[in-house]
């Protein structure tokens, strides 16, 4: 067997949080080198142990190699910690979490420097990172260019999804599945409330409950059907009118079980709404459009 | 090879709707004598066609047989259709969406004629009924005596799940999964609407929400065991304190894609409460007791 060295890209990363830390650490043990710098140098100590170049500053790391990294608190210490760099030449990937509309200015920003910029959203949390088997991955958007050139690179610490030139799209990505998941994390906190006060243990409800989700999550796929074709009505098994006329029920054991319906009530109302402007015979799909002002 | 022929036990069924004729349907096919009654006795003429006996009254299906199920549109029209009937010595089954309080009294009120009493929650739609793979079932609660001699009759038009003695739960626990499950259409529908007016297929996203959903699901795992032992602290990797520093987040995206807030701020909001009230080092588990009176 002949053994082949293979250069690996060397990386810059700006931010050493408790993510920012986890993706080092998969660089540097995949043998890429790596320039850090973090705000608070106390947190470069143990990275340094392990191989990582210390910057002392921030231009100093943007300097140091053409891929830069940063993985900051938010959009505003981006724009503090690279304030005073030179940018021309280098590609930027910012994985620093922030609004679609946040992404799309700091894209702009980073061009008028003379960078090319990808924009990523974590969907991981540090303990899934450099562990494939955990699923996480980053949304990335914005130049294809970069995003092929450091594709190897990126999917070190995590699986990798391109979703677009838009540099908007990966923070939209992002914040659409983080919002369906606090939306399906409420409904259980709802369902676990109904139990409180019951000689139920939680415990023999939760598989019942991620079981019951689990095989409900795939209705997505009919929703997003609907909306692509508009029809909300053809091959309905559960119209609105249905539900609707089931939502009492909901509302009536909420109450007897002394729960606040305030985490059920919002769509109930808007699936009543729906009804009443004629959407019968509709399933839930329609209830997405009166979201959207 | 000996062929047995194994007597079906004979079941009397009140209520044919969409989720009775289901239900009649899978009775008949497995070879069960089936005795059936409806309100408008129209809907009877195709399953007399397949075999079952037609009661001309609801009093005359339930004298017929021993297992006595009805599935009526509500827990009012149960005491509607039974109200002239003799259900001493009736092993009755009431497959009627209700509320858990609604069941208990219904058991009560079976008791004082006489009738042994179990109470049912379906989790599945007509087109699941009778088709294993569909993985639907059905919750029971109320006597276990009942449960065990009709369980195999049971057993045939979808799974069976029993959930304890207080006739109450297999209605607590419909309402919780089912509670669950609209706040994860609720999430969904939210992310949806973010990319409405967006370039992106929805048909594209829905895979990605879909995967998102299944595994964040197994939460409720972690949420159970924190409601069981009272801790909700220890081995957190995202604290409380930390999700709500992101929320703002989530607001700014729905403002900036013209998409109400109104299905995700209510969540938020209870969580910005547990955290003032000093939850910061907890995961979301406080949301809970928030939600109890
Ligand atoms: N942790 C997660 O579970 C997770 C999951 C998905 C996405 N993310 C995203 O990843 C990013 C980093 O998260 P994290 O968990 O690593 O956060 P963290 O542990 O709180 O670290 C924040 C980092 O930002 C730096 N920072 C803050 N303000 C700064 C400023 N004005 N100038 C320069 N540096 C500044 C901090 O430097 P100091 O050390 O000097 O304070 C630190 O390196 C965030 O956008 C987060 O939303 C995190
Ligand atoms: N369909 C589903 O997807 C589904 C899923 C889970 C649970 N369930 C539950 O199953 C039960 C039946 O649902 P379904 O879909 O079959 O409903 P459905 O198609 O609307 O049928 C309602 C049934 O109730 C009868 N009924 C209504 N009021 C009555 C009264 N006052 N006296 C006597 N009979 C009366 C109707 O008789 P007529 O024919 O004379 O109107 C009909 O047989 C409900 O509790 C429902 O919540 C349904």
């Amino acid at each position: 067997m002949t053994q082949t060295t293979v250069e690996k890209s060397p990386v810059s990363l700006l931010g050493l949080g408790a993510m920012g830390t986890a993706l080092a650490r998969t660089w540097l043990a995949a043998g890429h080198p790596l320039t850090v710098w973090n705000r608070t140098p106390a947190r470069t100590t143990l990275l340094a142990a392990h191989g990582a170049e210390v910057a002392d500053s921030a231009a100093e790391a943007v300097a140091a190699h053409a891929l830069v990294v940063v993985c900051l608190l938010d959009d505003a210490s981006v724009e503090e910690a690279l304030a005073g760099t030179d940018l021309a030449g280098r590609d930027l990937v910012n994985l620093t979490t922030c609004t679609p509309a946040q992404a799309r200015d700091r894209a702009e920003w980073a061009h008028e420097r003379g960078a090319r910029y990808l924009d990523g959203g974590i969907m991981a949390v540090p303990p899934m990172i450099g562990v494939p088997a955990a699923g996480g991955y980053v949304f990335y958007s914005g130049s294809r260019e970069l995003f092929d050139r450091h594709q190897e690179t990126l999917a070190v610490p995590a699986g990798t999804v391109y979703v677009g030139r838009d540099a908007g799209f990966a923070a939209l990505h992002d914040m659409a599945l983080l919002s369906a998941m606090y939306g399906m994390f409420a409904g259980a906190a709802h369902a676990f409330a109904l139990i409180r006060k019951e000689d139920i243990d939680p415990v023999s409800l939760a598989p019942l409950l991620a079981d019951w989700l689990v095989a409900m999550a795939p209705a997505v796929h009919r929703t997003a059907e609907r909306l692509r074709t508009g029809d909300y009505t053809q091959g309905v098994v559960s119209g609105l009118a249905m539900q609707v006329a089931g939502t009492p029920a909901f509302l009536s054991t909420a109450e007897e079980q002394g729960v606040s319906p305030e985490l059920i009530r919002p769509y109930f109302e808007l699936m009543r709404r729906r009804l009443a402007e004629g959407g019968g015979e509709e399933d839930l799909t329609g209830v997405i459009d009166l979201l959207v002002r």
